[in-house]
């Protein structure tokens, strides 16, 4: 269990890093949306290992294949099922490690939990799991933008101490693709990389913070209590694997200002009620306000290093252990559609539940 | 829609601030349990208001009501239904701002969405709501402890910028609750009550981080993606009012370490894989590794202030604002059995999950 | 668990038969739905105890308490909880069979389920846990027929052998109620009534069908595959105590058909798409056709008779029963509204989805 | 949404029957259970077209796949994604019926639905979808099997009047499938042959019931409010295609009984509590009380005939239509195993809620 995501526009993933295949079933998507097999590759490409110099050298072409849902280019309103077959797992990478638990990943935790496992990779704990998450975020990213030009916009703002000034733009795809660190500003990009070019020089590795903001968000999604969108969104990133925190608006720092402060006061702009400020970060009691929505997630840095580690074995002996996977130095890069993959899942349940709940009544 | 917590022990919240009562419903605890009224209420006294000179002077005994689902002292498997009856809402005191909307409160976002509200108090973002989390989460304290010995202990660490330094021991209740702003350092505990009340007497508000801890947790809850341990804290964490950010483990502080640095080392104590560090806060690939479970909410301060402010009326006229309600200054010290509750609802959900699908199982 | 029923229109019951009070939450109720206590009220003196002389003589008011989620007349959009005491329950009545289990009841499955049981009455499987259901679905009725001009018709159509022929109208609860029998044809509502008195004198229980009629229904309701409209439907009404069987349209008889007669031609009527037979029932593939949808559900004699019995003590003793509590001879009569409210709880969570699903996009 | 079925062993299906493949992803399935591909396409072939004289000639030798999920023989406890391709889906059978609604399908229910289709074939409501369902419930029969030794026995009770006796035996698969109309009555089954094989002749299509029956079985399964184990059963049954009807126990036929007769009296037998009849079929109050269940399922005549038939068209026009697809003049020889697989399913979901919530607790 608890490998499906959404209520409304709901997602269900499977496969293993090291098996056959990994995949999506994608349950919820209203019928006639037109979806092409490119739109959701130029977003898994965006995911995929290999594509740069500070990524991991493993070689997939993540090649898509939808299996169902589709037909002339249109969704049916059925499931839509995809699939991406795992092409160059190096299990054999596996085998020196295969009782030894790797510090700081999942090994001893699915060991103890599954009482089984396969040790070749990292099973679900993969980042190869994210592919299904991308695939059926890109397809919710379309709803939203088709039917309501809500727009995601996610990079990366800071790199271990390399932090990138405040922007006053909303950058596109393009600009923030324009370096393979994925942060808009070309200048701290440099420095970003070098960093890590350093970092994994030494077999080491380096983390950092994702920025992720939300134009055009209609008023009124989210629920007030237990689903507020905060923490239907901080669930769905501290979902994804690496990541150690989660703040909206003004988060951990505005704890530090007072009320008076930090509230956001309402005015009148072009006949639309707005707030001045936006310490909410575009939420108000679980419900977005129409404001921008922003939000920064924490990424460790990546567990899999390339110096030799103490730990111990299935059998409680203490032995080194030296990886000899392939791996990213820093998760970031790569994780940056990824982000945008889940906050276009939870955006796209809200909207679903509120036409179902609020909008299509009119009770008088 | 959004008024559920938890798949396996299911609470279902009800009530708005001003109507005739808050509740709550429990669906899923088993059988057997001895829990009375008496433990419940005294989880409910510490989410009281009026219970000292730093929070809100509302008088609500919040005297709870045990419905169903409990015979003889005993749990009996069916829906345990809590009620407390509003008894001081002076419902009045939001005349004179019936059509205004309070800065940073949900007033705005309400109306949006439903397009119909009880403008009296906050409905249902009112902290009121949060009376059936906390009687709910007592059981799942209970069930916790009775049945794994499992412990939560959850404190005010910062004040704005009153912080306590970390601790060598595991704080009780008791030793929480010996100063009405809930900080186990008492020294610093009094700095932040003057802090309080210095900001009180000026009509403003003030946030801070609680700190949440559990011990005794066993190897194994959680799930390895979309519900990983961490990520159903953090909604949980995200759901409560007024919250800002989340963190697990070395948190956004830890986005500045190496991964050389940062991974926790296995090594064999008393017989056990244990981590020599434990920056992961207890939590590996989603799961729980053994080690303590620790992690920081911020909370923002509070949206009600007793300074005038600008703001608009459900017409579109600029006006100003000036609360008469009563309120508290500061929220950390009443959100704290909140965040224990939450906490406890989560790690008993993961309890029964396990139960069901690996635990029980002998295949051999 | 399995205290809730619905997806989007959810509603949770709870409450011991002999408990303080048996209640419901509906979570997923839109706003500004007018919705009054007589409405509700009005519902629940249908399934009253006491009120005909061929019921039982337990005497309950079943004074309605609506707690939450209406303002004004109008519905909040928030949960609505309602709840009944239990005023005359005679626990002393079920003292002499404290440790018997009575044949054809759920004492001992219970005993065996949960280990532990409140032996006073039904306990959550008691007809009055039904209260609930009838109070939520009252509103799903208004839902309908409000927004949607649905209606639901439900009545009595053989008790034992004694059947009424087919009708040719749509009976109103007005038609349906001057017999307290609740068949609408009056000639055969005495001759069921005579039987249910005699049977009754001797001690004895009875049971019969009930049908269930729904018109007005939208094209598109129900999904395709698991969730279509009869699988649950069949659900709602197997999930009503004493029920034991579920036909939709031509049903168990329809077997007897070939294909050639069965199959239901289409052809145009006043410009609509309509079929010439509807041995279909009014769905087709899982979803709702716009022909009249009709049901019926078998009702075993209840189980609770005056005459003595054979069974056995927790203890493995061999013991005679014979029961004291009040008891219906036939539970038919009382079961139609309960009919009515899970039929309309069905099609409002079907409705919900649709909005969501499917009508509110536009995606050309 | 919908094409998912229970809460703790749970599975999805997708697919077209016109598409590329048709899939299922379990979720749930605990780790360690033995399972070979072998097991699960045994099932299948159960299933599948062609297999005899008296089913449908589409050739598909439903080759299945297992993409994730199983290592080396044993369950991961993570999602085990199956898959059959379509392999003789031949859609130009189609071209001549695009527009055109065939009577008692789901063409015209599914076009006022979603607005937009796949004419090939009966897309998700095709037979084809159960592949899934069977495929994932071999699984759920392991699992019942492996641990508690439950077994599940469905086979062809009547093919429209020709019905075979009640048996005092629990047949066998073998015993079942020794007659291609899997009827365990080998004189009653060659009737039932000969009728099926006349009804196809003259491109006609027949009807009949099933009968499923579990022994073996535990006390305790099933809850007492809405997911009573009969209602559960009878949505399970009534989602797959062609189903008019469900009874348990004594049915339809029960409601003919007085109490006194209908009653199940309760008896030790071999220091067991036992019911000497078994009008209940083996649930009381929703629970199993240890007893054999047994319950029937309506099929309605194919809506598929070969004989031409009046319809419309989707602009309206009166038409004649006249199948060329291939078909089952039959569908109850191949949907046994559906039955079974629906059966397993419902019972492993109770199990695993069981071990949940009541068993694995020892609070005393």
């Amino acid at each position: 269990m608890g490998n499906s995501f959404g209520n409304f526009f709901k997602i269900s993933t499977w496969g293993e890093s090291h098996g056959i295949a990994v995949g999506v079933v994608v349950d919820g998507c209203p019928p006639g949306l037109p979806i092409t097999r490119q739109e959701i590759q130029f977003e898994l490409n965006r995911r995929r290992p290999g594509q740069s110099d500070i990524t991991t050298t493993r070689k997939e072409n993540d090649n898509l294949n939808i299996m169902s849902g589709v037909y002339q280019g249109l969704t049916l309103g059925t499931p839509i099922a995809m699939q991406v077959l795992n092409k160059e797992a190096r299990s054999k990478d596996y085998d020196n490690i295969k009782n030894k638990f790797r510090p700081s990943h999942a090994d001893y935790t699915y060991y103890k939990k599954f009482g089984y496992r396969d040790h070749r990779g990292g099973g679900r704990s993969s980042a190869r799991e994210t592919i299904g998450r991308v695939a059926a975020g890109t397809i919710a990213k379309k709803i939203l933008y088709f039917a309501n030009n809500i727009q995601i916009s996610s990079y990366v703002e800071r790199i271990q101490n390399i932090k990138m000034p405040p922007i006053n733009f909303f950058p596109s795809i393009k600009e923030i693709d324009a370096s393979p660190v994925r942060c808009p500003n070309i200048r701290i990009a440099k420095a970003m990389i070098k960093k890590i070019k350093e970092i994994n020089l030494k077999g080491d590795s380096i983390g950092g913070t994702i920025i992720c903001r939300i134009k055009n968000i209609k008023t009124g999604l989210g629920c007030p209590v237990f689903d507020r969108l905060e923490a239907d969104l901080a669930k769905a990133m501290l979902s994804i694997p690496a990541t150690k925190g989660f703040e909206i608006g003004s988060g951990f720092l505005g704890t530090h200002f007072l009320g008076s402060k930090h509230n956001d006061s309402f005015f009148i702009k072009k006949n639309k009620i707005r707030t001045k400020t936006n310490r909410s970060g575009g939420i108000q009691g679980g419900i977005s306000n129409g404001e921008e929505i922003y939000f920064r997630i924490a990424f460790k840095p990546t567990a899999t290093i390339m110096q030799p580690q103490l730990t111990v074995t299935q059998n409680k002996k203490k032995v080194k252990i030296k990886n000899q996977g392939r791996h990213d130095p820093c998760v970031l890069p790569r994780a940056v559609p990824i982000v945008e993959a889940m906050t276009a899942l939870v955006l796209v349940d809200h909207w679903m539940r509120q036409k179902s709940q609020c909008e299509s009544f009119i009770f008088k």
